[in-house]
């Protein structure tokens, strides 16, 4: 077997390990297949690439660019994978761990693309809430906005997860418009090396966006700024190092953290034995003490049971236990692999010696058990082992020693608050679950418990179909937690963006917020276009471009008929008497709709044109009631352009009604597709 | 004059100081008012009488009831602010100077008690964005949820605002229902006791929620956790050493900085002398200069001119810079008063050296100038200092170097993006300001600086007579920038509250969800009253409560007639050779809101009854086309209910239109206020 030298990808250039490279073994035969070390690397160099060639080039996309640009890549490693799979095998990982970190990775970056595109705007800036009224008059508002950063990234990865850790990472950061250094966790170095060559390969991304550190970052940190983010997932002891460099601290450099997570799942009180719950708890705990070996930040370290359960769940889980197959990863029968070192095995151990000192074990013995097709004395074998602690209220190391391996511990509860008071102990963790069939239970374990978790996963025969599972950090959701668990989050869809960007509170004029946010805002100039608004293509028609439309008297008849034809003859249109007991009304006033509808009359051109579809309708207010005898006009404005498909775009228009004495009585905003010829 | 002992709030009592308590002088006569010092205070003790008496009040309550708490609070002071307008003449601050502190103050509270009702639900779980669609048939979703933390705040206070300082920062504490232990800077903490003596008199707040802490903290923060957050306002100096605190870096313990900072303000290139945007950058930049006497963190520190305006900007700013009387704060003729103390005095000098080794003293003369009513010789006097920097790109001090007093430093640029560069030289910083009237230099300096400032001020003739003044944080928008400033965020409306909870990924089935958030979605269970919805008052009506109507088809006839009599004569209703020519629709198409006014009619009930008014509609999306004898019929569910008034309260409602396929063709959700009875 050939022994590779893994690269550091290094302004632009792919450069060799120096001579004090570090040899990397196989999780599996213990040979030695890669060496890594740190690359006569300059720093100041790579942040300079990084900042003046790369972030420009990222900046002068729009989010959609960008969302296009991660697309096309996730697209590139989805037909590449098999290349991955090929050399993750090393790491200890079985096929269904790949998929996981592989197919999960790429998984997530389309999904974050996805938000790109739906939930950002194809602009520079990103609008964070809405427009805030800072004047009596309208004539000084404020707006948040959020621009890229003007530094780089640096995503200090674990070796558990050495594709999805990266990716998940950089689809945010890539998609904010941020360039990206990638240091991985050495012992897995060789996998991430290699996705990060065919993302290089690909040509997809601009130069200067990524860039690669195999072995250590060097002085790197101390290079850093406010413009800059590092964002670590590893243990507390790194973390806490690597977060009170001086230089962090002294220039708020951003620190992102996701690191040791005591998580627990609760069996609910409901779910004893013979309900589906109960099986579907036993089932779930399985799963995350063996997926990769345990080695997963999510994974369950704490199974909370009602005490009178605890027995059934050991008995339960120790038979699905019994049947995992140990062994050569590479075979499709094996449902375990071997850990991803000797060093990572014995560290295992020894906090199992802690866990010991407190809790039992009942099922697993590391110095007895079968391994298939793989010898166990050259591999980072363990079987997976669970412990029993009797009395989880004296108890700390089960709380807060992390064996990242499989390894959990099962400890009963007398009631909820008991249950949560124990969940509670990790003093701050990634995700807890809770199995229960009691929409209640799981409202009270949000009350109580939300506050020290980053996530909390309820499942039950309703969602057991569908549900992603306990360990799954999903690109929609946040991934991070409090306390212990670092005190950061990641992902949650356009929120992982935001660690890359600067949130500023814009504030000014109409006419200066419109131009900052490329969207007409109420107070800002109008003009007038040369034909009918809805006879302009979607490149024709302007930013507020403005259609005033004549007026339309409102008659009792109008009113009388739309109750009839309608069928809506709720008594504040029928009835006078009634109408006038009503605190909101005059006496009898036109129906909403009505008025939405006489509107539409009066602006839409009814000629065959470019606009396609009237598709949504948002943010309606009644402002003012419409009796008899009142005459209605309408302001339409372009408001927002967003392109759409290859053939056409969505237009979103304020739409204003005013009565004849030119007082607003309904505002909303009105969704259409354009054409773009 | 009697000199008073500044006390501690500690556990319910209040503690005089210890015998190594400090004095405290009167800024302009130099006269000892008061000594301040550590109490005997038991750090555990303290945070346990937050956590255990403290917080478990405030989470019992919901966001509204904490809300008019503070609203209560808030007017409670309104009425009593003399008292604190009496005492603050001590600080060196004039009347002018109070409205910022008191009144500041004060009306923060009640913006944040308003943002409270309106935008956050009357429960106990702050949703943070929409529903996240998890599987593919809807059994499992996901939505983010904020709940409070179960620790406490630590407020550490800068002298220069004792009343605004607090109360921004207790505001959304309180809002998000986490008690408070306040430490406000020893020099003007004589103030800040009477206003927090004030608070606890007045019986509004729950025992436990607020301790004030004169003098040092000792070791209080090494006794905090994850659940706690510390917010720091002073210099960057004593953040460091702050943040740097092993037990803050190893917890995860979240730390809010807001510190120095080199604020900017730029004149645009088109604000030549003589047009309105040139006066207004003079006297903007005056008041900043002038106001509390220069000793405001966002006070403009730097003047960035276009090279052709400098000696117009230094000459028109020189000429209001010497009408502007200094002396007695308590003479309304004071424009400018003095310093807080004569350290601080002394402090600004030293810096005023630093910067004097950069840029030339261009006005104001620390050892002659005028005094008025008070004795130059015993107040913490200090005259409005202008610096000229002749080469800005050369200099360092005048960008990191922050004379927390009356000074600023002019420097020139070339052109626009020199500009940019030069406000981006402060590191970070909460305030940049630019006044200009073209909206295409604010769209530059947004992108160009945005990712340096937390927040960015344009103003112009447009905004100028409702403009808010650069230096003023409003609650609505967020306070705090990167890098120097701190790198923290306070305020922002809602935003400034989620300091103080945790935001949770909770997944599971839609009755996981409904039961958590307290609101309906769709999947979650649905139930039928015992009579129509609409004759259900706002009590009755429960979450989750549905009505499906009967079905109504939708004729050629009533197409034609709609369109000729709403006036709506969109070819996709009237043409069916151009509508089949459109890419959404299958030939002629009913109105969107024909579906509307027709889904009105099926699912009102006439009768005179607790729903009073349709107020709004909001999300509404079309999701299918109806044609001429496509039969629809409506889907209405409860999904909120949030109480508005006395006598009334606003009930969401999801709307479903289905054909007679069941096939969804519009989806929406409507507001109707209800009577109580």
């Amino acid at each position: 077997m050939t022994v590779q030298d893994i690269q550091s990808f290094v302004t632009g250039d792919w450069l060799a390990p120096d001579s004090a490279a570090r040899d990397i073994r196989d999780a599996v035969t213990g040979d030695v297949i890669a060496r890594a070390g740190r690359a006569q690397v300059d720093a100041s160099a790579m942040i300079d690439h990084a900042v003046s060639v790369g972030a420009p080039a990222l900046r002068a996309m729009t989010f959609h660019d960008r969302a296009r640009m991660l697309k096309a890549l996730a697209l590139y490693l989805q037909e590449r994978k098999q290349l991955l799979y090929d050399l993750s095998f090393s790491t200890g990982a079985t096929q269904k761990d790949h998929l996981i970190d592989v197919d999960g990775g790429i998984g997530t970056m389309l999904v974050i693309a996805s938000k790109g595109r739906r939930e950002m705007p194809d602009g520079h800036v990103y609008l964070d809430g809405g427009l805030e009224q800072l004047s009596r008059k309208g004539s000084f508002v404020g707006q948040h906005v959020c621009t890229p950063l003007q530094g780089v990234a640096v995503h200090i990865n674990a070796f558990n997860f050495p594709v999805w850790g990266m990716l998940e990472k950089l689809a945010p950061t890539l998609l904010a418009g941020v360039p990206a250094i990638v240091k991985p966790a050495t012992t897995t170095c060789y996998v991430t090396e290699a996705c990060v060559r065919l993302m290089v390969d690909s040509g997809i991304l601009p130069n200067g966006t990524i860039q690669l550190v195999t072995g250590g970052l060097g002085d790197l940190l101390n290079h850093l700024g406010a413009q800059d983010v590092v964002s670590f997932t590893g243990s507390a002891d790194t973390a806490y190092a690597l977060r009170s460099a001086p230089n962090l601290l002294r220039n708020s450099v951003r620190f992102v953290a996701e690191q040791d997570s005591l998580n627990a799942s609760i069996l609910g009180p409901d779910a004893v034995p013979g309900t589906p719950e109960f099986d579907l708890f036993v089932k779930e705990v399985h799963r995350e003490m063996t997926t990769k070996a345990g080695q997963k930040c999510t994974a369950i370290r704490r199974i909370i049971a009602p005490q009178a359960q605890v027995d059934a769940v050991i008995a339960a889980l120790s038979e699905r236990l019994r049947d995992t197959v140990i062994g050569d990863p590479r075979d499709p029968a094996t449902r375990m692999g071997a850990l991803v070192s000797d060093g990572q095995r014995r560290d295992v151990l020894a906090k199992c010696a802690s866990l010991g000192s407190e809790a039992e074990r009942v099922f697993g013995d590391p110095d007895a058990f079968a391994v298939h097709g793989a010898d166990a004395s050259k591999g980072a074998f363990l079987p997976p082992m669970l412990y029993h602690c009797a009395d989880p209220d004296a108890a700390s190391h089960v709380h807060d020693t992390e064996a990242f391996g499989p390894v959990a511990t099962i400890m009963g509860y007398r009631d909820l608050s008991h249950a949560i008071a124990l969940v509670n102990r990790g003093q701050g963790s990634l995700v807890a679950s809770v199995v229960t069939n009691d929409p209640e239970v799981a409202r009270e374990v949000v009350m109580g418990a939300g506050a020290f978790h980053g996530r909390l996963y309820f499942n039950n025969r309703d969602s057991m179909a569908e549900a992603t599972g306990h360990g799954s950090p999903l690109p929609h959701m946040v991934h991070g937690g409090p306390g212990r668990a670092g005190g950061g989050e990641e992902l949650g869809g356009v929120r992982g963006v935001m660690h890359y960007m600067q949130r500023t509170a814009v504030q000014g004029s109409p006419d200066v917020i419109a131009a900052v946010t490329g969207e007409w805002v109420p107070g800002a100039s109008t003009s007038q276009g040369p034909a009918h608004p809805f006879q302009r293509n979607f490149d024709e028609v302007q930013i507020g471009e403005t259609l005033h439309t004549s007026e339309r008297e409102v008659t009792s008849e109008d009113i009388e008929h739309f109750a009839e034809f309608t069928g809506d003859t709720f008594y504040a249109h029928m009835d006078e008497d009634a109408a006038k007991r009503n605190p909101f009304f005059p006496g009898r006033v036109a129906h909403g709709y009505l008025l939405l509808s006489f509107a539409a009359g009066l602006f839409v051109d009814p000629d065959e044109g470019p606009v396609l579809a009237n598709t949504g309708l948002d943010t309606l207010r009644f402002q003012k009631p419409v009796s008899a005898g009142d005459r209605i006009k309408v302001q339409l404005t372009v408001k927002k352009k967003t392109k759409r498909t290859a053939d056409y775009g969505e237009v979103r228009w304020h739409v204003i009604l005013r009565n004849q004495d030119d007082a607003p009585v309904a505002e909303y905003e009105l969704l259409t597709m354009n054409a773009y010829t």
